[in-house]
């Protein structure tokens, strides 16, 4: 188990404003956590962590999850290779959220899919939902990695 | 009511890599959402939108949340003048999370307690944690407005 201890929830001031770590987990027992990379400040993915998860990234200085499709501690990049490397930790303020500046090991990837990020298709906004007939445009040009030779034949994460 | 329309979530394969629009709403009837400032990509805010909310912010091209401490939609800088303007709008590989990249209008800021970024103090990690006795470090230096200014009486959001 971890020696790390977070700090009782006492008041708003002391939550916002204060420098004690008191992180509020939701009723399931995760916080959402927000990763973008250290340089480009791209955003990665989004994923959760339960507390023991948070504690192992803080301690280990590099990104577990908890995947809620596993049911299960996730230390990114065990299996693929691909780790976070924590650069930067921050919290906000009323410390429901987390988010990790990363730099991925290996090829760079994040997303099972095979992309660089999660986040490779943009959504047309304002008069262009219109003229687009509300389509996806893929923002990432090629995949940086094949899902089949990496992950085999492990079930997709994607629920319907 | 809004023209919009989301596709009906029909095949993993669609949902990650077709161009359908076919968001996935957590049992809440939510949908997380990341936004980040389009040119620094520094970390803002972290929200929730319904589908009405999102069919809004594609519309208006402005960011519309759904406020759970409110229990309302929540057409970002009404009070305070802070628009968001949405400058891209992405979504995840299983489509179960939103990213907005915007300007913000006004002073800049995004966050209730008065700074740039709700993200404003950092976690130390690794061998730092123990050297700073867990405690966070403010990144931001002063705030950007005075919250009681802005909001007068409001309530404050953050819940214990």
């Amino acid at each position: 188990m971890s020696d790390i201890k977070f700090k009782q929830r006492l008041t708003v001031e002391q939550v916002e404003e204060g420098t004690d770590l008191a992180p509020k987990f939701q009723d399931d027992g995760l916080i959402p956590v927000v990763t973008t990379d250290h340089e480009s400040g791209e955003l990665l993915m989004h994923g959760y962590m339960n507390e023991e998860a948070l504690k192992k990234t803080i301690e280990l200085g590099e990104a577990v999850y908890y995947s809620r499709s596993r049911e299960t501690l996730w230390h990114k990049g065990a299996t693929s290779g691909l780790v976070q490397t924590v650069k930067e930790m921050r919290i906000d303020d009323d410390q429901d959220c987390v988010w990790l500046r990363v730099e991925v090991q290996g090829n760079g990837a994040s997303c099972h899919v095979g992309y660089r990020s999660c986040f490779y298709r943009s959504v047309p906004t304002g008069e262009n939902f219109e003229q687009k007939d509300g389509e996806l445009n893929f923002e990432e040009d090629e995949k940086v990695f094949d899902p089949k030779e990496v992950y085999g034949d492990a079930p997709n994460p994607t629920k319907l």
